[in-house]
């Protein structure tokens, strides 16, 4: 068994919890009031680099043996996963180099090179393959591949959000709605709280998690899948590694609107002053569409804030 | 001596963040990097109502008599004492009214409206008097004033910000950089944190504190004053219970430009993923302008997020 198929548990969120809090002071859980209902809301959009994937980076990064740091990492991802593993990196001092797509947002890749990482683009509306030219990467430098998600470090490091909610909450919370793309966050904030109930959301048209959890079976995202402003949740199908916790703990799983999530970019602007982009939204606009059931044991992710300053404009300014 | 001739105390923040805890999670105090040396951002932007405002508003509305609370209270303020005075006085049941001045921004309106609370309009343009307004209420209501800066509760209860900080960070920080108005805030982080260094910061033209802790004495905003955006930060003098603790603990004063906040609101934006109101990023434009010296004892309050969504998207699509 490789490491990439060691399976995630428990044990291992809770001590990918105890390293990040060394690291990272908690995120805050923001009281909110949704349709009259009090519930929470978990700012990962407040990490240092804007997303949650602070989390899976550092507890990846920090765990390699000394032989696998030498030889550096490979990331693939539209940003967050990126300036995760990036921010790890340069704490470590591990070299970084990052797969990212030629249609990621400025700001993403921006950030990632004042990191200190390097970037290899790859054509994304085009249909390349953005797993083949990490693998190409790894086998020629000798670096380790550091997965999104399909990775047991990268999911229990994910889960110490959890952990951390139920510590903020003084109880495990009753249902935590999170945004899903490949469903690293989801499985670990599955195993970190083992009685909640999680509730992963997508963007309609990408929604190939909530369609595999209904069919018990993963499928991939449809051929031709709409156009999205939610770049951080355009993964093309979850993986094993993670549905084998998802199908167990997640059902079913919520689609929601482009329209739907602006409204929920400007419900945060206005109503909790945070900037969270469009894929950091969704658990936020499934919960203010009404399509989630709300209460004082819910809390709500709000998982990244990393977004293009003319496309948060344009949404404020806007009410459409 | 009457209530409002109280000298507020260190005690008296105590108390007040006791009571504040009570009811509020404490604001996130979160790490931040600028020009390389790693300081702390305390957002109070955060709060329930977008600014630290909720603070005093709290601890004035839950410390009145029976009597008093049966009377009503009558506020003056440009919008965050406001909605602060507000949130309180629906929490506690208490009828409660706010003078406010025609040009302030709409969404400040809007919240106080939403969260209950009447509203009396005052042209500040034309210079009308807006304290000369609000005791006429008290008079002819038999309501009490809840001033937005000159009274030691609201000072205790805005105080309690330092508390936390001080809990937060597990040492009382050595320097505090934080937007002035009235200085009820400054004036409580000083009580609050009897050895650290209080910078307070206001707009250019608006720098009354700035100008009286130079002179060593009450000097109000001179005549015709510039436009600023800073909204919340248009106070045509400090109160003598305020110079009282600011002249022996804050000075020198400083002032930041119109630019420099705007540079502070996309900071926010970009960097910090908090939408922060020109008058609550004026502590951070301070900082980013190289005007106070900063390390990793220093806090930098980030006041407010109450802003319209015409000005914020204009600013963040701009960078001038």
């Amino acid at each position: 068994m490789t490491a990439q198929h060691r399976t995630p548990t428990r044990e291992g969120v809770v001590e990918a919890a105890a390293r990040i809090a060394a690291i990272l002071p908690p995120t805050p859980l923001l009281p909110v009031e949704i349709g009259g209902t009090a519930c929470w809301i978990k700012a990962e959009s407040l990490q240092p680099v804007g997303a949650f994937k602070i989390r899976g980076g550092w507890n990846r990064l920090s765990t390699l043996t000394p032989e696998q740091a030498a030889g550096g990492v490979i990331g693939v991802s539209s940003g967050n996963h990126a300036q995760g593993v990036a921010w790890a990196a340069a704490r470590l001092g591990i070299a970084a180099t990052i797969v990212m797509p030629n249609d990621a947002p400025a700001v993403k890749l921006a950030n990632v090179k004042a990191l200190g990482a390097g970037v290899v683009l790859y054509d994304r509306p085009g249909g390349e393959d953005r797993d083949a030219i990490a693998r190409k990467l790894c086998e020629d430098r000798g670096a380790t591949l550091v997965h999104a998600y399909g990775d047991p470090w990268i999911i229990e490091g994910q889960g110490s959000a959890g952990i951390e909610i139920a510590q903020q909450l003084g109880r495990e919370p009753g249902r935590i709605v999170a945004p899903c793309g490949g469903g690293g966050l989801t499985a670990g904030l599955a195993l970190a709280c083992p009685s909640a109930a999680i509730v992963p959301v997508e963007p309609e048209g990408w929604d190939d998690v909530r369609r595999s959890l209904a069919a018990g079976e993963i499928l991939p995202v449809g051929p031709n899948p709409p156009a999205t402003a939610c770049d951080a949740l355009q993964t093309p199908a979850t993986w094993p590694i993670n549905f084998a916790v998802l199908k167990e703990r997640c059902s079913p799983g919520l689609a929601v609107s482009e329209r739907e999530v602006r409204d929920a970019q400007r419900f945060a602007f206005a109503r909790l002053r945070l900037v969270v982009e469009p894929g950091g939204a969704v658990a936020l606009a499934a919960a203010l569409a009404g399509k989630v059931a709300l209460d004082a044991d819910t809390v709500i992710v709000a998982s990244g804030g990393n977004v293009d300053p003319a496309q948060f404009a344009g949404v404020i300014a806007s009410d459409t």
